[in-house]
């Protein structure tokens, strides 16, 4: 278990020198794991952004994948840090929600860290993520008894998406993420036939790969997160349509 | 072979959980691969700029190295997908282009990615880095014969680069890449003496090294590309000159 | 010894190939290497700004760990190249002053690099990383005697940071590192009480945690880096003050 994979995910960008920091001191807890960078691009203190990338990026990992997570408005206060087994893998994460839109139906055992034997002899108010997140994923890796962190709970913080709304012929949703090409992630389901409407843009061509159309069509199609996308071949569709994440988006039916 | 080094080079950001995904993937397949982030930065869907780039890096790497390119606007389209073996080494690239400023006469096979066993089960067609490249890399590094992956072809897309073109005791070229000091890497030829024209500015102070001139001069010299470079010291010239890839430069000769 | 832990700490970002050709050659020299990033983000030639990022982290390294630094405003020129034991650690920076805000009673050993059989064979002017950096680390990893490298020096350049002025009932400071979330990192002393003075703003709320006051407060706080800190709560200090490093900052005793 020595060479566990530990996998970072922050906001905290690299310009500073926190993830270095904490890379430090998981490798000065345990010399031999293997650390891989997810994202330390997370926008900050974003934790929707971060829960959509967790739900579209975790489950890809093989078992036993330890998942460091620091995106923590929180840092300091009494929220919580959770350790979560889920499915076949471990996460580290602030009781925050930005975790949970995996699926909840997976998750085996959740333990509130609570025992400082674990964590750096000092601990900051500002710098969790090198203090206590660090350490606790350097002794897991080593393969400390998880049950040594803390008491086991049942309860922690969900984050709440906004589901869409069917009306008449219509389905009511809205942007809810938007990747670095300026894609637009939306959550109405991907099936439904009819016209995109968002802010004064109608949208009607449908496509089954970016490529079916010119550079620069406005253009609807299946992302990859199993929901419908509006996107700009070749272009960035959140500059073009002034576009962010909560942007309404209304499916109009064939009929209307 | 297990341990195989992977590199990735995207398009994608690290904002979004492609990369991510695509790294669990591999894993999954794999996990004793040894993962090596080379760019995720590469400008959206900009072949030539991940052209240039691999040319000045792959040369670098050791026998065996497996490289997964991802720049790709044509995904889900009917291009290509190519497994390559160049010198000593193994790329999976889109045919686009993008891998054709290597040495050419170094392509010692080149295979049409066609056989879906080695694919994810269910492949999207915006996602083909976490859909094909992640699986089909994961499988090559646990040994797969890469003749399982599809048929040998002999032709594929090529990347056709700017040439100079020679006038009376003139130059003329153009900025081919620009890094991210704002240096401009020109076409040109480094070993001719004169003065390089660029918009409405004549640059005629040569230096062999940044650190010659004062902090703001505008200087060329021979960039590590092997071509001029327009450079300013200690600033950067791309926003100095409000130069791009494209912009004309000319140089000068002597006698002129 | 031969896998080696390698950080690299750079200004070249990764859009540019510099970095993955420094990858190339230090794994092409010894392929067991552990290669680990620390940060291509450093603004480009900022030497303060690297001094502060290496201070933060580095001294959480376990021993033995080879650190590369690449922030070389002064490349091509005759500035030299070194190798530094530091702590239970080693370093390979440039000699600008640029890791000397590490503990310098903790250097054992610093040596010039003057000997061309550890470099590439052809070493450009403006690409030591490649050159010089890469192929010297590649060869200390594998277990080469740092002698080998060249002579033992006992002067090199120090960076010399502004300290604080103590007037009547004041300290007057600045701020030394702004980081990616616009926190302004001060070198006030975090202990005093009092009303923080920047611009024309004054700030007395002190907190023990960013939580601890409603988003868009400003507040002042210790910092990890153990000086006081200026932050505005889930928002942006820096663009919110219009401050950068430099700025001056002034802290009024409660008697003010």
């Amino acid at each position: 278990m020595s060479d566990t994979l530990i996998t970072l995910t922050t906001d905290f960008g690299t310009k500073s020198p926190y993830v270095a920091a904490m890379k430090g001191v998981i490798l000065s807890t345990n010399p031999a794991v293997r650390l891989l960078d997810l994202s330390h691009e997370i926008p900050p203190q974003d934790i929707r952004h971060a829960a959509f990338f967790l739900a579209a990026a975790l489950p890809h990992f093989p078992a036993e994948t330890l998942h460091v997570i620091v995106v923590d408005p929180g840092v300091g206060t009494e929220r919580a840090i959770l350790y979560v087994e889920w499915d076949t893998q471990r996460l580290l994460a602030p009781d925050n929600g930005c975790w949970t839109l995996l699926a909840q139906d997976a998750v085996r055992k959740v333990i509130r860290l609570t025992n400082p034997a674990y964590w750096r002899h000092v601990v900051s108010r500002t710098f969790h993520g090198r203090d206590v997140f660090a350490p606790a994923a350097g002794n897991l890796s080593l393969g400390l008894d998880p049950g040594e962190l803390g008491p086991i709970i049942a309860n922690w913080e969900q984050l709440h998406i906004p589901g869409v709304e069917i009306r008449l012929e219509e389905v009511h949703g809205e942007v809810v993420f938007v990747d670095d090409f300026g894609n637009l992630i939306t959550n109405i389901p991907p099936g439904v036939a009819g016209t995109i409407v968002i802010g004064d843009m109608a949208i009607s061509q449908r496509v089954s790969a970016y490529g079916e159309a010119p550079p620069g069509t406005l253009v609807t199609l299946t992302s990859s997160f199993e929901t419908l996308e509006i996107a700009e071949v070749q272009g960035n569709a959140a500059r073009r349509l002034g576009a962010a994440v909560g942007t309404p988006v209304v499916l109009r039916g064939a009929a209307s």
